[in-house]
């Protein structure tokens, strides 16, 4: 059984099933070789199934073909330091970025967890939205097609726009797409309105109707159910979307299917240094390896439940190695301890890089905050 | 049976049993003592009852006694032109400005209307603002001390503050305090957050704890009465009041308790013509005149119900003239036509000069207009 909300997920997560309860269309084979022909190759998380869901893609390649050039959207809700679960939504929006040349709105609603947090003040989420800004630079966005909204700051620009839309959602809608009740607090009542905004802001400010698509891990899917309805109302279209799966915590699938940046033990942060990675991975991922070393090399290890192979399912983008590396574990040729050793060489590696990239980013905010 | 809720105020208003249900105090003769022992006299809407209500105003004196100075807080949501009945509390804003030396803080919600109502924009509304603007500046606020802001054009400002409002109201609490149903649209839900914004602005921005005191129809009461109990947890000093009863609709006072500005037989706008004026008031007001000449030189009009003499309670400043003319009138010395002569006289003659200040508003706007 799972939950999965914009704030809360949780369990084994079923993705066919959620598929359905959202009602999410598949990437199939068919759409996959129409995306390859566009960007002349594709990433891994569409390999992999782990972007694997979509809303009206195909309108968007149509628009693409007609010389209708999409833009993209997406964001970070700022409550806490970035993990790498955070990093995947963004990393195959900057694929999509440089494959198709668009722009891109990343919007940090600093209210949003704010709203929904007791022990989170305004304060903390500021803060936090300059750390994630960091690691969204750090990644390698174009300065120059790359606007960050922050809805604090942006509020003159944006507030107008969320009122079009909040004009057009009853209670009744908030209540039953995101669970809220009665007493849900008035801020958290109307905050999707905000989040509905950089899906159309870009054509109000152009003045002509520009097709917008939005990367997105699933469980924001509610929002945009709800503001899909309501965008063409005010004159603009219907955002289209693509979403993936979570990276899994630490502790397992079935019981972390979403990384939580507030539990320390079940995520790595982009902060962490190489000797906590290494801590993290070896106490606490969950290890689809027998219990002693003799069992291993004859029963053989599960990759589909191991968290160190899956999170290499994410970072190890040579398909290749990784089919080695399942062969072999599966096999008992590769134990549990050098399957974690391979996930943290990959990670550091990679996070030694990103932190230098995120301290050069210190200088570079500016450049990136949206300007009329 | 009366009605009366920001959105909405419908048949013959009982004010003492509106009192109770909101739980405002009545101003008595000590109160009414202790102001003009302050203000060096009492504006005739005091010593007539018209600002009849208050919370906490007591605090406000105790407080000014101590040197604390209080600054006021009143507003106007535009959904149309300016009629009599809205300059009622700006007149009064305006005496407490000039008799206590204080800053004020104007409002205009442009959302407001623009959410409660289905047929407006925020066009329509932007456009009102401005129209309103006009008449507030004409009736004379000192431009050093008085501060328009505009939900928004200051967003950046008062979003944020809202938030926090927001985060500690409940869906529950607005459906009790204003009506509100699982069918209202969340922008309205939201918007009481808002209008608590202004109550405690000028304290965030100075950095140190200012009394407010809000004048305001009575009508108004709910988003204080809400926003009294969440500004203290955020901090500041509970806001105080100061309310009045409305400037009754041409119609009468059992049919209109409260002018409606959006049906133009009942009202008199700001920018009507003399000749409008009168064609209005003769046709349209109700009287408590009898029905001959004869008739009414035997018997005597009523006042109490007379739209015209009720109209002058509220401007005509002069008390001897007005206690002659309700003594003619009710001895039938005074006929109807004669009585409602007087009041065009007065309010043309008021209208001249404001419509010629209205006009010289338009170059002064950006003076009040609130800069951090």
């Amino acid at each position: 059984m799972h939950k999965v909300t914009p704030w809360e997920v949780k369990g084994n997560i079923d993705y066919d099933q959620l598929m359905k309860e959202f009602g999410v269309s598949k990437i199939d084979d068919d759409l996959l070789k129409r995306i390859k022909k566009k960007a002349g190759a594709l990433h891994h998380f569409l390999r992999r199934n782990i972007f694997f869901g979509h809303r009206d893609l195909n309108f968007i390649l149509d628009e693409y073909d007609k010389g209708n050039t999409f833009f993209l959207y997406t964001g970070r809700a700022p409550s806490g330091h970035t993990h790498l679960g955070h990093l995947v939504p963004w990393m195959f929006t900057k694929w999509l970025q440089d494959k198709f040349n668009v722009e891109l709105y990343f919007q940090f609603p600093d209210e949003e967890k704010f709203l929904f947090k007791n022990n989170l003040t305004l304060e903390d989420t500021k803060k936090y939205t300059y750390e994630n800004m960091l690691d969204v630079i750090a990644l390698g966005f174009d300065p120059k097609k790359t606007h960050f909204l922050v809805d604090t700051v942006h509020a003159n620009l944006m507030y107008p726009e969320a009122l079009k839309v909040a004009k057009r959602i009853t209670f009744s809608t908030v209540k039953a797409a995101f669970g809220l009740t009665n007493e849900s607090n008035i801020g958290s009542i109307f905050y999707t309105s905000m989040q509905a905004v950089p899906a159309f802001l870009p054509s109000v400010i152009k003045k002509k109707k520009i097709p917008c698509l939005i990367p997105h891990a699933i469980d924001q899917d509610p929002h945009f159910r709800v503001s899909r309805d309501v965008i063409p109302k005010l004159g603009y279209y219907k955002p289209a979307s693509i979403q993936c799966r979570f990276l899994p915590g630490l502790a397992g699938m079935d019981k972390d299917g979403k990384m939580s940046a507030s539990e320390e033990s079940t995520a790595i942060y982009t902060i962490d240094d190489a000797q906590t990675v290494k801590h993290k991975i070896n106490k606490y991922a969950f290890s689809g390896g027998q219990a002693t070393i003799e069992e291993h090399r004859k029963k053989g290890g599960n990759p589909d439940i191991d968290i160190a192979y899956q999170w290499l399912l994410f970072f190890e983008e040579d398909d290749a190695k990784l089919h080695k590396i399942y062969a072999d574990y599966k096999s008992g040729k590769l134990l549990s301890g050098e399957l974690k050793a391979i996930l943290i060489e990959k990670l550091n590696t990679f996070l030694k890089v990103h932190q230098q990239k995120r301290k050069a980013a210190e200088k570079k905010i500016e450049k990136f905050m949206f300007h009329l």
